[in-house]
């Protein structure tokens, strides 16, 4: 109920669909800015009217459209053409559709009870999933979590737990000191884990890497030998598909024959290159005569980065199956009762470290029916012509390793294109190309570097 | 790109925006079943058509437009006003447009950059709840997280970081043995918690309660004495607001002077009954004259429970500032870098133990802005209400401890209305009924208990 006694109705919500249908159309229209950018105290200070703060009594639905307005006003437009400042980007508007219909069914993954559609869904599109990975008939198991860091958090619980169950139920102090290897180009999620599951992020071992960013496998075993060596037990690897700021595959194959040399865990970091298990042209940096990402003990494939699903759509997958239960069940009677009519391993609330889970599974199956595996295919095949063909065009030319992070806040404030910037070892801040937005064109990358030019000559 | 060639456009959108409006229409309507049951071996076989199988090739839009009215009709309706079964339910209006905002935004919460309005946005709001809670001018810090499942293990992390820091570096071998506390009626993810961070389950002493399902405060001191003689180290307890199965409020004066006089970390479970924070007349519960909710180093307090919000929206809140980040920062240059042209305090990456997160803020904001705080105080006592009049309607009421499961199971198959039931401790299964959902009034009561009575005859 709303001032006056109002209350909501559908031709609220038809109202609010014009807004952001309005909003949606202008996203790709290159004429507008990718943001406009404001400092935190200009936005907190109301911007011509726009109120923050919350208060005990109702507003008018007319003004709440106006927040609405302003929200998406002083936002940033993620699926704009020319916005390429993070490894998720893109509007598909098949999958904002299903994001709708997610919210509006409202429901959790914990049961099939609550969630039959959803929960089957899940479960063929991970079948599905796992087939890619070349896991034999897409046997395994897996879950979709709340974002690439959770699983692999994930990833490395279920390596604890196959090595040394006994943590489960007595705690770290039940293994000796385990220690975690990961490239000093991973993600900083890794070493997370390590230090939310008690590890300690000094047993999460850096692992170093060629000119390419890609991890150097003689370190690698060096560095296990070394380990062992003090008396530390080896427990997990993690390899990237696709790293961070890079982009670069660390080779998988040498890492599996060192796990499996060693009797250790290998976990696949594909949240970014994952994606390319879609394309025909491009798996074989993952799957192909020599590599084989099916050698991994469990992957992490985000499929909200570079295949564009809304966010958040990422998959923990796992060879093994029935080790996500074993690792985390606590059976916790209200929810998965055994004598429900229906069969209840179809239930994952066993399987998650979540009780309440949302449904994030929808509007990636949705966007999969709708293009099919071929049209994710074409659409990682362009962003990775698109890369090559701003390589082409900047390797030749002068004045790009002189860019100076000042370029970065000219960028933002005039909002025209957003592009990420960092630093990484000993190189000063630079700008990393993300190529994931289906909307970006040649003329947008064309634009990216005139725009990065002619910002450096106002400095 | 569908078959064809077709590109959707936003007159799919639209057509999808009249298929959910059309869901939300009847979802209030109480001729509308509830569910429309079917055994997953059913479903998976495709019912009338509807394929769940993904395939190579695109399917047509209009196809696609099918498959969501299918995905819709064979799933619950959680906001129907018979649809008791979950903590979470109902469908409120504003909270959906609100969502439908969100998506179409589809950014991350990760940096100020990327998402500028929904980081001051949760700013504000948590802070509003810390002023709830009884911090003092609503200091502290807090996050929003995936579930409540979620943000309790937030709060055994950090009571772990407040007295051992060391073993975010070191491990846990670093520290003693360690142990935490929590009611044997608590929710599972206390247990999970202290399996996934390197607890181990038989270091999270249960403790005992009353009759009313209330942890029986001589039972922790008793136990912590026990664990000190043990050589353990009490580290954290948790108090449940509202538990899972009874709704029982544990006293939390009484824990939180046991939590001083020992030195111990007090969480609040408040995941369910956060929301009567919101009550002038029931808050009393959680913050009155002799109960002090303030004293709680930590507070989860789930918005989509008890208030109605859409899934997800649950956040943890902590009283001593600071020490989130400090807890779980691990500075990856790439996304924070110090040197942005703005400030980066308001960047929340480093407070979380994901990277990239969901915006769950903007539907809360805009209830909240929409309703005002005494909105959700009358939905909160409406709730209250109900509650009473069921308890009044059934206590004298013959036949209401015969129940079997069997009924559980027909009530899903004739789909008219949904309610969950569980064990706990010695006792059967037994219905367990949540009033939370806003749609519910006192018929709908009165229809639950006659269902139940016609499907016992029927037995």
């Amino acid at each position: 109920r709303s001032k006056n006694g109002e209350e909501p109705t559908i031709q609220f919500l038809l109202e609010m669909v014009d807004i952001l249908t309005n909003y949606v159309k202008k996203t790709f229209d290159r004429s507008t800015k990718v943001l406009d950018f404001h400092h935190p105290h200009q936005l907190l200070e109301g911007m011509e009217g726009f109120n923050l703060e919350l208060s005990d009594q109702p507003e008018s639905l007319e003004q709440i459209l106006v927040d609405c307005r302003d929200t998406l006003k002083y936002g940033v437009r993620t699926g704009h053409p020319r916005f390429f400042n993070q490894l998720s980007s893109g509007l598909d508007i098949i999958g904002l559709a299903g994001e709708w219909l997610t919210s509006t069914a409202n429901t959790n993954m914990f049961t099939y009870e609550i969630a039959p559609v959803f929960v089957l869904m899940e479960q063929l599109t991970l079948k599905k999933m796992r087939e890619m990975i070349g896991w034999p008939d897409g046997e395994g198991d897996g879950i979709f979590s709340p974002g690439g860091a959770i699983s692999n958090m994930y990833s490395v619980m279920i390596a604890r737990y196959k090595y040394f169950p006994e943590v489960k139920t007595k705690g770290m102090s039940a293994a000796p000191r385990l220690v975690l290897f990961t490239s000093e180009h991973s993600h900083y999620s890794i070493k997370k884990a390590g230090a939310a599951l008690g590890f300690g992020t000094e047993n999460v071992i850096l692992l170093s890497t060629d000119e390419r960013g890609r991890v150097i496998p003689a370190d690698l075993e060096a560095k296990i030998i070394d380990a062992k060596q003090k008396g530390y037990v080896p427990l997990f690897v993690n390899a990237t598909a696709g790293s961070t700021v890079y982009g670069a595959f660390d080779p998988i194959n040498e890492i599996a024959d060192i796990c499996e040399k060693y009797n250790l865990w290998l976990h696949v970091d594909g949240a970014w290159g994952g994606g390319l298990l879609m394309s025909r042209k491009h798996r074989h940096k993952l799957n192909g005569t020599y590599i084989k990402l099916c050698r991994a003990n469990s992957v992490t494939w985000n499929p909200h980065k570079m295949m564009g699903v809304p966010l958040q759509c990422s998959a923990i997958l796992v060879r093994e199956k029935g080790i996500l239960a074993g690792c985390n069940s606590m059976c916790a009677g209200y929810l998965f009762q055994p004598d429900k009519q229906y069969d209840v391993t179809y239930d994952t609330g066993d399987k998650a470290i979540q009780c309440g889970r949302h449904v994030d599974i929808f509007k990636f199956w949705l966007m999969w029916k709708a293009k099919g595996t071929i049209g994710f295919e074409q659409h990682i095949d362009k962003c990775l012509d698109l890369s090559q063909y701003l390589y082409n065009k900047i390797k030749n030319r002068e004045g790009y390793e002189m860019v100076a992070p000042k370029i970065k806040a000219m960028m933002m404030e005039s909002g025209t294109t957003m592009v990420g910037y960092q630093p990484q070892g000993n190189k000063v801040n630079f700008f990393r190309m993300v190529v994931s937005n289906p909307a970006a064109t040649q003329s947008d990358i064309d634009f990216l570097i005139d725009e990065i030019e002619r910002m450096a000559r106002d400095l």
